[in-house]
């Protein structure tokens, strides 16, 4: 039997109060806060939730880089949604690719994030634990491919 | 045929990884994020999205009054539940109630927040505009009801 | 020679961008961020940086109870004045109390923060560290006193 | 007379309670409130405070395109140092670029910025106003010059 085929990942939330600036649009900072739920949500999918990860004493998953395009505005109440995927699992580091869409399909945001795996006494790097590898490997494509599948 | 009970109103939210501090436990000011959460879907629930209230030119409710009682920790990951209502409905000010609960019922916080209504231009108390009265009507109820009906 | 007479502690910051909702006015909610900074700069002022406090393993201060009176709009840009003291210091607790100011001395917020210490493994009730005790006791007054001193 | 030479604007916070997560270490997210302030500083030091630059009801400045390298951690009470520029000034767009470091000068972060002007009405692309590009030329330098003087 063979495994299933790579799929982003996607969840939905609605820009909420704290969110929009006082033109009535959304931060450009408060698309961290989607990125972090679709990143929490995405391990969660994958079996990997925070208290699993978090609680592991001996390493540290710390971000390296972080890159936006802002494509169109959000208001209060849009419901956007949000499709994450992973588009790189190195060795030791692995990238996060997640479109930020409005409902009619229309970008707000492309998000770039690396994150890279150190040990957590001296923050050298270190290799990806096994675990964390496999249960990523569902979400791993290419831009082209998820961008397809959304 | 009679009007529906008063109920609250219910919506569930997990504890992010924003919202918790350098031990791990929800910070105490993570808490307005679900009562902004809470209040947002009340009033979409009530048929008042912020789009409808806050593009009113000539009124605005801020708030007057904020009070939170910390009553046990929440955890990365921990699902919430907001059941809120409105407790006071009075001619320019109104007070919504909220219960954040853990999912096996225990408390987290109790939270009190006082509205009140003026006008635009000279921050002086005028009545609640009538769609907005009526629209919160079907969740006015005590906090003993509340808590019976949650 | 008599100990220094006890005074609230002040410091100042301005309403940042990411504090001001959609009407221009700040976030109820922002009033937080203007509490934590106060609080820590009073610990760094008493000689108990957060460095401090938060690497003792056996204790933790968690927050019990917060409330808030909004006076009075702030906008972008506007310089506010944090005063802040200790209105109570119990066996096991203490209250923080601080006004927030505008330039001219109008009050923007009156703000109660009651903090108790537990043990950090079973977050029962333990008595405030000597240390810390006496350390914040040149910041214990009343609030006639503080709004006198300030 | 010749005009003063270019030069980087800089300020300074500290790592405060709600940036730290629960390793004790500033959340990548966090870095946005240190370009938040440093930008607003920046403008005002340019003769140009916000209440001046969003009350102008025909344009707006939205951010285009952010990118942060994360070099460092820092630590809940750490002092950072702010150093802000104009990297690009355009006709319609400009680029800030920020050095985030700790005051022994190792970088925490590197951030670039991408900002443009636009109608406040169709969101269409229009020069920066004469004021604004006159207000920012003081500080318009390469990232070489800036850290030379920085």
């Amino acid at each position: 039997m063979s495994a299933p085929s790579p799929r982003p990942f996607r969840c939905t939330d609605r820009v909420r109060w704290a969110d929009v600036d006082l033109v009535g649009i959304m931060r450009y900072s408060a698309v961290t806060r989607f990125l972090d739920m679709a990143e929490q949500e995405l391990l969660r999918a994958a079996g990997l939730p925070y208290s699993f990860i978090f609680e592991a004493p001996e390493l540290w998953m710390p971000r390296r880089h972080l890159s936006i395009e802002f494509l169109a505005p959000a208001r209060i109440d849009d419901l956007l949604h949000m499709v994450i995927w992973v588009s790189r699992l190195g060795d030791s580091s692995l990238t996060l690719t997640m479109d930020l869409r409005h409902d009619d399909g229309r970008l707000v945001a492309e998000v770039t994030l690396v994150v890279v795996c150190v040990t957590a006494d001296t923050f050298s790097k270190r290799s990806l634990p096994r675990v964390v590898r496999e249960a990523l490997t569902p979400f791993v494509c290419s831009t082209d491919e998820a961008r397809q599948l959304a």
